[in-house]
């Protein structure tokens, strides 16, 4: 079973985590065919963490698990930390496949996002 | 003169100051005619400042400026220190008009971003 797993960073700021939860809601509606197990996670301030989330796709049955840093920079939470935390989780199961998708900020339709944005639609 | 000033957040790593740069250049290439002014700032770690990119927006002679925070979540940075530091800075010139646009991740079109991202394409 596929899942997948977003990472954001997590704020102190209660509204800042539930922007994430809404968005996963969105996702949810649209990706849950294709991926049955949909879980957002945070790496700090916030619950549930990287391996808590891994954990919860694994008791669920998950044999493969994407994750997506929600990240718009590549410094050590993306280069580092992410990737760190996935792997340790999954390295028990042997017969589970991790893939660390590329930051949500490196994808080729952010200038698209930012024009957007600025413009106002 | 228009002008727009993207705050990012700043990173250690040069790399991932210089993926904020190389989406100015492209930003720069689609907006100038609109915007003939447009800068990246940072609120730590790399320059410009927020202040400082405000100051030579204004010493090129802009009469208006958008500050686009270029942040997924709505944490402390986007609510206060942004809102702030550029209000401080655009204060000694009554004449210019400052507008904080709603920061990225607010942007409706962020789920198809991350889509694409999680399809590969």
């Amino acid at each position: 079973m596929k899942s997948l797993v977003i990472v954001a960073h997590g704020s102190k700021r209660e509204h800042s985590n539930n922007e994430v939860s809404q968005l996963m809601t969105q996702l949810k509606e649209d990706m849950n065919d294709e991926y049955p197990i949909i879980l957002s996670s945070f790496l700090e301030f916030a619950s549930p963490s990287i391996p808590e989330a891994i954990n919860l796709c694994l008791q669920q049955g998950a044999t493969s698990i994407k994750v997506l840093p929600y990240f718009l920079s590549a410094g050590k939470h993306v280069h580092e930390d992410i990737p760190q935390q996935a792997k340790i989780a999954v390295s028990p199961h042997n017969n589970v496949h991790l893939e660390i998708l590329p930051h949500l900020g490196s994808s080729t339709k952010m200038i698209e996002l930012m024009r957007g944005a600025i413009s106002g639609h």
